[in-house]
């Protein structure tokens, strides 16, 4: 591949109206390449003159890379004529995708300037709710009677396969038109012309229901290394397909959204630099007043034992430090566990085996931090980088300190593993879950644990 | 698709040895459904019994799917004969992903059984770097000469497609044997016979290197929406292809690294499941080490205003809420800011945007956090929650423990947002700048900032 155009060079070609250069940019690049160049130009006139000069094929694909902001604007200039020849050139779930995001007067435009049929079908496909399996298919596949031999289906093909998403996969459809099997194109072209359909058709395909979640559609192609899934309706009739290139895009999206939802943020619709201020801080601010209000217990519990801090003042100073260290260490359980759940590599029957796996965890990671934080803290107030004033000698403040984190790690990492698995059991998303939550518990356990130590071993007030 | 079996169900089949219910159990279902149940089977002789029964099209494929255990024991018991069965039917990248987590003693014995070409194969793809191109590629594609028409084409590869992993795509080759055009089987079909393949195959194709790294191959794929790439050695001969199936598992293995980073794990290169404990230890242990040691300064600066807290202990039980309300809030941006660089969503260039975005949504959120956390701390103590012993109004506590959180809130968003991508630009991990380390940093200037508030404005010692 050649080098990608620069915004310098493309506006060159726009402004010295250089017609051939700019028809030979889009037949040599790939058009999300430019795209993300035209996405840098301000003046809308510009844009416009690509869409008066290329060929609507190329600038049907540019429309629907190109951002929200410029998509309206463009819509709101074109004539009726580039409207329709834009709808024409789209597969319907490109069209429904930037309509979804479009306001309602611009949408009514583009439906009126949209063929009967097409309108029909964007109009079907806009009521699907969002997230299922009919906001992501398209209309455009191909189905063949189960009657043909190989040959006639390949002519069949030739014939109507032009406008279809993907011809890799065709439908074979019966005579009262239910979906009795999936036709690859390259078992068509390996087997002789004169076998009938019917012996080489996949009859144990896989199916999606139009209402069906998106997340639940993606699995499957993972699951079985899918190109395209066929999608029916409730009647079970065919009314759909869905194509790999849009379920990498959910994976991806439900990803985003899983790693939101753990850092404890409700997740964007939007890509982040195209959504406000007001609603990034909206997304933010519920779970942090949650979050600061369960940390309620933490101020309870060092208010109760404030004598003890009065006579031993040197412990407050690690509260933090096992704070920390025990939310780490619970965090790093919840994410392993929680990514583990998404990807189907864990599930809630294997909760026995990870709950035990764990423990064991725990128990070498805190035998090996404890015993080296004993020893930090003792070399700590020993050169005074942490001055002990009061009566308790140093050993033991370490060991105390130390009896702390080996305790809250062990409880951090069986907590962290319990809670996501808890929530996928009873239904929740287990990314809810999340680190700080589990920081939230921890946090309070392991002052309690702190302040037991103190009162109970060394008999502080 | 029918039921999935169940384990009694295949083990019933197997100890009666019904030999034809086995065989139609393979030819209609899912082979990954079949093996997810085989990993449960105990008894490996059990296991041997189905790859003595079954066609070897089918085992072939159902050993890739089998867990390492099962696969080692396996090739321990197969004669020379089945291995040589196993190799020719499995493709070579399925092949090399089972090798390379076998035992040395078990690979030589594979070799060997292999047919001398395809073991050159195996052996060159062996000692591709793991991660790189040349560690997924596989080397079963069909290659067309550049000069023949679009039947002949479509002849040659009815004769060799039937060994190849795909033939979606196929390859044309000049007579130098370069690579100089990708021809797509549907627009083979889709075209006159008579036409020659230079004019309808693709001369602006994508490569990769043989050494590219897996994750820019999958960038590329996601980019353009591909299903096939070819890869190239370093004198540009096409020497191999990787296909979609193999990218969608990359990808999930990458954000599975970058979630592992970002919670201050090194990553795993196993499943979780199968992991031992002590490497799972390993992998936590130093960062937990690195984080405890960095919360150092926490304490120290605790001890250095030792005196402020004897004379209003009342301070000491808030630390906790504001230390894990910044650290919650500048794990929300780091965590927003690294999957975006992931995506690509954001880039370094997007810095400046990204820190007025995140400088505005951190005003927004601290202001009504703070407002919240006013009113909510001088009601805890009013209430007597918290108590408050010493001579500082209930109102300049909740006022101090605020201001300090207003201050948390945008310093723990700047920084969240600025340490990923910074890490980014000298070309480290953005993970790295994880929820972690935010934290350790957060606190340390949350801390500071209390005491500095507490000895200036409210002049306490």
């Amino acid at each position: 591949m050649e080098e990608i155009i620069s915004l310098d060079a493309l506006l060159e070609i726009i402004n010295n109206k250089q017609v051939a250069k700019l028809r030979e940019l889009f037949e040599t690049s790939e058009i999300i390449d430019i795209a993300e160049v035209c996405d840098e130009i301000e003046d809308i006139s510009k844009l416009l003159f690509i869409f008066k000069t290329v060929k609507s094929e190329y600038t049907a694909e540019l429309f629907t890379y190109l951002n929200e902001d410029s998509q309206a604007k463009l819509i709101n200039l074109f004539s009726d004529k580039q409207l329709t020849e834009l709808i024409t050139n789209s597969y319907t779930d490109d069209i429904v995708d930037f309509l979804e995001d479009l306001p309602a007067n611009l949408v009514t435009r583009v439906l009126k300037a949209s063929p009967k049929e097409e309108r029909n079908d964007i109009n079907k496909l806009l009521n699907y709710k969002e997230d299922t399996a009919g906001s992501i298919m398209t209309t455009e596949y191909v189905e063949i009677s189960s009657d043909l031999t190989v040959k006639e289906a390949l002519a069949q093909i030739k014939k109507v396969g032009q406008d279809a998403e993907t011809i890799s996969s065709t439908f074979v459809i019966d005579k009262k038109r239910n979906l009795v099997g999936v036709l690859y194109l390259d078992l068509l072209v390996l087997t002789d012309e004169d076998t009938p359909i019917k012996d080489i058709m996949n009859e144990e395909f896989h199916t999606a229901n139009v209402h069906d979640d998106q997340e639940a559609v993606a699995e499957t192609f993972k699951r079985y290394d899918l190109t395209v899934l066929p999608v029916l309706n409730n009647e079970h009739r065919l009314i759909g397909i869905i194509t790999i290139d849009d379920v990498i895009d959910v994976m991806e999206k439900e990803t985003s959204e899983d790693i939101a939802i753990q850092a404890g943020m409700q997740p964007l619709e939007d890509e982040y630099l195209k959504t406000g201020v007001f609603t990034l801080a909206k997304k933010r601010i519920v779970w942090l007043l949650f979050l600061m209000v369960s940390a309620t217990f933490t101020s309870m519990i060092i208010s109760r034992f404030e004598d003890s801090l009065k006579a031993a003042a040197v412990l407050s100073a690690f509260i933090p430090m096992f704070m920390d260290t025990g939310g780490n260490s619970g965090g790093q359980t919840t994410s392993l566990i929680t990514r583990g759940l998404a990807t189907k590599e864990v599930t809630t029957k294997d909760y026995g085996k990870v709950i035990w796996k764990e423990l064991r965890v725990a128990l070498v990671t805190g035998l090996v931090v404890a015993t080296f934080n004993f020893l930090w803290i003792f070399l700590e107030l020993t050169i005074g980088l942490v001055s002990n004033s009061g009566t308790i000698p140093n050993w033991q403040v370490a060991g105390l300190v130390a009896l702390t984190l080996f305790s809250t790690i062990i409880i951090a990492k069986c907590l962290g593993a319990s809670l996501p698995m808890f929530a996928q059991k009873i239904g929740l998303d287990p990314a809810l879950m999340s680190g700080p939550i589990v920081t939230t518990l921890v946090d309070a356990t392991s002052l309690l644990i702190y302040f037991l130590l103190c009162t109970q071993i060394f008999r502080l007030v």
